[in-house]
Formats: C-alpha cells, structure tokens, sequence
C-alpha cells in the first residue's frame, strides 16, 4: 500500500467555498493534502502571503492529514521537496483546462515522476472565481455563504469606504 | 495509509497507446488499477467485448496490479461492487472534456462517494482517438507505434479486402 | 407595451428538470411561452411525438401562460405562424453554444424579424442533458428528481427487462 | 401584458456598431433598453466615463426607450433600483461565453428574479472587440464602419502623434 | 521558386458557397488546387459521389488552376499521389478546430512531408454547415444565396414530398 | 508559378523551439518568410526589441530564405509594405484559436488580398507558451530544450539574483 501525499497549489487570493469543497474531496483520495499557498508577487494580490495562508489555517482547523504553507519556488521542485507524488488541480471551464493543461505538460517535462490529477468542484461552486469574488466584494455584494467566515470578514475590512 | 482502488472504464474499441500510457499513469498514484471495458451494443463496435478484453490483457500481461474485465451495468454501480473509491478518466481536448463533466457529475449525483479524477496522456498520444484509428486502419494507414501489436494484427484482420 | 410571445423549441426525447427550469425562466420575461417539440424522425426518438408532448402537458398542467405543441416544418415558419418575437433556447455548455450560434444566426438569415435569445438553466441542471439521461435510465439508474415523475415512470416502462 | 426593462451593461470603450448592433435588437424584444456604461476605474480604460457615456448618446440620439448612464455599484443592485427584470449580454465567442455564464450565475445567486439573456450580435461585427479595435486604431488603421462617426473622431485624437 | 500544389479535401455533402469561398482562397495562394470529395460511404452521404463531384465541377467549370476528383483511399496517400505539398482546411468553429488539429497531426505523423494549413471562410458563411443546410432544405427552407443554383436544384429534387 | 512571400509576426518574448519548428513548416511552403518582431511596448515585454529579434537572427543564422525584423505599425500595413501574400499565425490551443480568428477577420475587412493561414507546432512544443516559459524561468527552472542556447542564457542573466 502507498502512502500518497498530494500538493494542492494556487494563489487562494482568497480561499473559497470551492476551493475549500476540492481540498476535502482531495483528502478523500490521498493520505496527505498539502495546500501550497504560491507568493506570486507579480500578481499583485489583494491579501499578503501570511493572510492567504491565515484564511486557509483557519478555515481547516479541525481536519486532519492536511498543511497549509507558502511556497515560493518552482511548483515541482516545491512538490519534489515535500515528497509529493501527485499534484492536485480543480477544473471548472474550458478556459482553466487549456492553461492547466498546459502547466501540467510543461512540469512533466520538468519531472516526469510527478504526475497532476484534476478534479472538479460541487457544481454550485462552479461559477465561483476569485477574479468574481474580488469584483463582487469591492461593489459590496453579499458573498457569505461563498467564502468561510474569516475570508468575508477580510474582504468587507480591505473595501470600506471604497 | 489507504488502499486506493481505482476504476479506468472505457469503450476501447480498441485499446491504443494513448490509452496504455495512461493506465501506467494511474498505476503510479493508485494500488490497484481495474480496466472495464463497457460493452456498450448500442455503440456498435468493431471489435466484440472479448477480443476488446483480450487485446488489453494480452498487452498489459507482465503488469502487476491491474485487472482487466468487462461490465455491463451502470458505471456507479461496478464500482461500488469492486469497491472502488476512483474513477480514472483521461482528458486529451476540449470537447472530452464538457462531455466527461457532464458525466462526472452525473455520477456524482447517482453516488456522492466515488470521486472521477482526471489524467493526461503523453503529448505524443494526444491526436489519438480509436474513432481517428479505425479511419486510418479502415484504408490500410500504418498505424503500428500507435496501438500494440495484437490490436494492429487485429485491425489488419478486420479490414482485409475492404 | 409590447405582448411577446416566445417559442422554446427542442426535441424533449424526454423533458427533463432542466427544460421545466427554463420554461419557467422564459415565462418570467415573455407573455406567453410556445414549447415546441420537434417531430426529428431521422433522429430515431426514443419516445414518440404523442408521449413528448404528454409529458411535457402533464408538468406544466397547473401553470399559464404556455402552451405545448409539436410542429414537423422549419422552426423559423413555424414560429412565423404562432405570430412569435422571440426563440428560446437553454445553454449549457461551449458544445452546445457553438451549434446553436450557428443555428441562430442560419434562422436570422431565413426571417430577420425573429430573434433568438440563450438563457442559462440552474447550475444544479447544468450537467442534464437528455443524452445522458437516458444513458443512465437504461442502466436502470434512479433518475428521480432529475425529471418530472410521469417521466421517470415512462423511462422505467421503456427499459423494463432490457 | 408586462412591462419589461432591460439593463444592457458594459464598459464601452469605446461603442462599437456591434455594440449598438446589439441594442437594435434589444428594443425589438422589450419594452425600454437602459445601455448602463460602468465606471471600472480599474480596467484604465482609454476614456473617461463621460467621454463613454456622450459617444453612446450622440449615436442613439434619434432612438426611442432607450436610455444611457452610468453605474458604479453592482450590476445587480443597479438593475434593481432600474426595476429590470432582465440584463442583456452579447455574445460572440466560446471565451466571452464562460466569463459571462459564471458571472450570470454569480448575479443569479445575489438576486434570483433577474434573469440574464444573451443575445448575438449580426455575425458581420462578430470579430469587432473594443480591445482590437483600439489595438486597431493606435497603430492609425481605418475604422471607419466599424464604430460610430463620434468615436472615430474621438479615436484619431486620442492616437493623434503616438 | 516552388510550384505549390494544395489539396482540399472533404465529403462535400453537398457543396456550399462556404466551400466555394475557401476554394478561392486557396487558389489565391498556391498554384493550384485539387479539391478531394471522400467517398466516404459509412457517412451516408445524401448526394452521390458522382453527385457531389458534379456540383463542384459545374460550380468552378470557369476557374482555372483547380482540379476537381474523388479519392477512396487515406487522404495522406492520395496527396503524396497527386504529388501535393499542401492540405488546405476551413475553419469555423472550435468544434472543428478540435478534430481537424488531430486529424493533421495524425497525418503528420503518417506523413511528415505534407503539412496541413487552415484558414477561414468569409464571417458571412460562418454559420453555414452542410449539416444545417440539410436540415433546413429538407422542411423546404430558402437556400438560395448559400448554395450553387445547381445545389439548390438537386436538395429541392431530393427533398420534393417529403 | 507564384513566388510566395510570407509574413510570421509575434512579439517573441522570447523565441521559443515551437515558434522554429513553425518557421521551418512555413519556409517549406512559402518562397521567403518574414519573422516580423511587434514592437508591442504597451505588452511590457522581458526583452527589448533588440535582444528578441537578435535571439531570433542567431537561431537561423543558418537558414536561407528567412529575413527578421521589427515592425511598429498596423501588421497589414507592414505585411503591404513587404508584398507579402501571406500571413502566417500558429494555433495550439482552442484560445489561441478565438483571439486569432478574431484578429485575422479584422486583417482581411483592412485589407481583403492578404489571407491568414494557421499551422500547427509539432505536438512536442503543444504546451510551450512564452508566458508559462517565463514563469518557469523566473523560478530557475530547466528551459534547455525548450528554447535555442542564446535565449536559455539570456533568461538565466536577466533572472539571476531574483
């Protein structure tokens, strides 16, 4: 039997009820779910690497077999250092699945030893982006019941008086 | 530690090296790898269900942890009574992929604790469907390196004198 | 203020959730919604045209303002006879908006006073297709509450024994 | 008989005759088109929201129930206070079809009584997006035909000696 | 310089001023055209082979520089017999795009000598597929200005009493 | 017998192998290729125009038949100026195809004697973007293969230290 552990990457600028929704059934396959928070600093995030990290570490609190870090390197080497077999990516679009397709190509020529499996969020996540939340928060759009408590609090606390 | 069986179903009418590759792709992340071939008669396909069953066996026959059977119920329900907790499908477009979501969530819907994950084969496989080989094969195109030896012997066979 | 009449045409082989979710969805905008189904001998139905159109009355029974009917000639003269403004038709997915773009923008060409309008059906429809459904129903899968039980019964009556 | 009001939404910068394209067939299916220009300071746009909003207006100026203004809150509260019962999208291409239907599906969830639609404009402007148009346009390539005369003008001032 | 030698291949089923569009094309860049109608039996095609041929033949009878024939075997074999140096594909839409990008790199890989290029129909044929041709000729719809007279002629014989 | 001139344009950003391999595949079909360098400064590229069309002289220093330069005006305009017949564009992936579609319609309503083909990359370069090249340079990983000597050490000089 194998003891397969599984690196989940992204910017989680910030985390969602989606992303939270793959991350559990990523735990229900793998033996260990690393969420591996990229620093991405030419992206210019909304929330610092330590918030998106914060929003994770509380959201997952109580579940066991997961780690929430920041990464700030190539995703494979990060994913070879913590010894990871599989990396775990969420589809939703056409337009995710031509980009990570690509990414996943370009890290199997970078090491062919680690392969990336994708999955698919509920489909009453499905339309939830990021990119959306942002734009609904800014415009003060209720968006609990998307994004865990700490992550609604956040966004209302960086848009006052905007 | 789990024991992570998987279930990789498909018509394979017939079996190509695309689809082998990605058999060995799921072998790496999963224990056990079980093959169902569907017999799907309404499909009409070229090969019946035994010599589809056979020229996988034939080809995958120095593997271990692979079984390679054919099943004739609904999807869900085979891989429950394997005992299966993945189903393995491989994405190589677009027009795969609206399709197997489609599915993906319909198998959600019929039961919500076998999660469908999504691999890639190999770029060098990616042009390859069984629909585009037996065109090729029909009009006698070279299509060894594309499939293993039984199953171009097989569509040699097939097509002779047409 | 205008009275607009709009014509939701498909093949409904047979209704599902989804189809009654936009149904509902065009009476909130139009006046009067038309549904039409198709006749499609060549697409070889798996219900005829009498139980299409039966289960579609049998929903909609207690609703106003639609009415169901089957038309056999081109949609756009069709739609032309019932003195309609407007088509409707459900999008879910890129394959789907790719042949009906096309198909639209053939009917502008053939009656340029007729206009057709997409709309979404719930997310939690969004992976129904009729295709699948009866897929699934074939394999005696338990479809309730993906259709309308007059629906679930006549799939049931139609793979008894298969 | 109902009253129905449609928001047609969008940054316009600038207007394009696919744009106003779009509204002709707006009119002809409801009752009163409201074009509603957003401020999105931060997409930069190329003109300000009163150069966006006059260049609208000067081309609809002989058109009836239509109106023109801009909005800087969520699209859906502004509908609302416009009671719209619908907002009007166009669609051109598969990529412009997911933004639009994850957005849509977002608006739904913070208000479900207004409906989008998505409409098609005539497929002779189906190449025409503002961000070609102005790539177009500052290397001085003839636009005429495609945009309105105001925004023609506008456009060569704009680029004039870059 | 080369003397370039372009096949266009299809099932032309039947022909239509979309085809005869991209024919042109062609012939404005290489030296000349040799427009390759498949047998294809297995599609069933509407029209016979002869048929098709024919429509093509008395639609171009005035250009020069064009060849008009059928061919029964691999596509790629038939080029390399007509010592082409070129395929020469439409493209419409994505669904298109997807199959005819692996098609040519199944070709490519039976022969890496002759490269495919596509390129695109006048937006006002985008919509026209041989497929919705059909279907709107057979229930009698107004085909003219999308065919060759003699097209419209032989759908209108076709479909006369049905 | 027509002597074809054909123009490839891009901002190569930097050069990558897949934008060779489809140089070669032009200059087997066209009589003289242009490499046309955008000067794009709005885009913010890594590399000035200098360096990209340098990088690209060195790799075919060798070649004949190939010229390469920078242009800053309309490419139609440009591709005039050259008594060029032909631009030439790649396609690798369903997004690629829209913007280039988009873009080429625009190209021909400038100028209707110039046509856009598309080719396609070998399927080995199917995943190499400028962008996710960029990416992974950034973070030091191994590009060798991926891009020609002078670029692989332009990138490790402009990211060493970051």
């Amino acid at each position: 039997m194998k003891n397969r552990i599984a690196v989940y990457p992204g910017t989680f600028d910030p985390v969602s009820n989606g992303h939270l929704d793959l991350m559990k059934r990523g735990l229900e396959i793998f033996d260990k779910l690393i969420v591996a928070v990229a620093l991405n600093p030419d992206k210019n995030p909304l929330f610092t690497i330590d918030e998106r990290v914060g929003f994770i570490k509380e959201a997952v609190k109580n579940w066991t077999n997961i780690e929430v870090e920041f990464f700030d390197d190539l995703l494979i080497e990060y994913a070879k250092r913590k010894k990871a077999d599989v990396i775990v990516k969420g589809l939703r679009a056409v337009s995710d699945f031509e980009y990570e397709l690509q990414m996943s190509l370009m890290n199997r020529r970078l090491d062919s030893h680690i392969e990336t499996v994708f999955m698919m969020p509920s489909e009453e996540y499905s339309f939830l982006s990021s990119r959306i939340l942002k734009e609904v928060a800014l415009l003060h759009g209720d968006i609990r019941g998307m994004v865990p408590p700490g992550v609604a609090e956040g966004l209302e606390r960086k848009f006052k008086g905007l």
